[in-house]
């Protein structure tokens, strides 16, 4: 019998807006509880899994909006949870930057396809 | 009549770990999460109520885990939902490592009764 996949989160952070380190930590927070909601609702048992083997998770990084959108629509795509994030902008950005892109808890192979090949922040 | 507060969660991180960017910002993610599920259990009004608000959250310092250990239990003896976060040790720290707290979701001067006066990371 196959043996279970492990679940995992993938955080994307774009690096071309130069995000001090606070702020970047508060979005990918906001990327990862808002992916983590979809999965609670749309796949609980992913959720569960992921949960129970300590929430593992990724931060990695690409260049721009452009490429967080490409991955969002992969991530839709391939039915994954996915939330991209837009900054409310009280400070630093422009209201409605956005800054990063939560996919997951999915099966390490899913999310891997999607951002497999992105260099961790 | 009063207005209602405003909710919002503050992380600590340590400062005297030296976390490179990405593996703060999935510590800070781990502990935003942790302690928004124990809002939703425990105090679900204050969840949803922080959740419509745009989940306000703030990322502040503190020097190392004994400070985190004194907010950690200035937060649970205000009743605030609160979670120490234990790092794996997969990568760059010790298992076990303490590396960050997150606190509330809570009413803006709940939190800020704890962690006002804590710079921003």
């Amino acid at each position: 019998m196959a043996e279970k996949s492990q679940m995992k989160q993938a955080v994307v952070v774009r690096v071309d807006l130069k995000m001090g380190k606070g702020k970047l930590a508060a979005q990918v927070a906001h990327a990862s509880l808002s992916a983590a909601e979809e999965a609670m609702e749309r796949r609980p048992e992913w959720y569960a899994r992921w949960k129970e083997g300590g929430q593992a998770k990724i931060v990695v990084k690409v260049q721009d909006e452009e490429g967080l959108q490409e991955l969002f629509r992969k991530s839709r795509s391939a039915r994954l949870p996915a939330a991209l994030i837009q900054d409310r902008g009280l400070t630093q950005l422009e209201p409605g930057t956005i800054t990063c892109l939560g996919i997951g808890p999915g099966p390490d192979e899913e999310v891997d396809m999607i951002t497999g090949k992105l260099k961790l922040l």
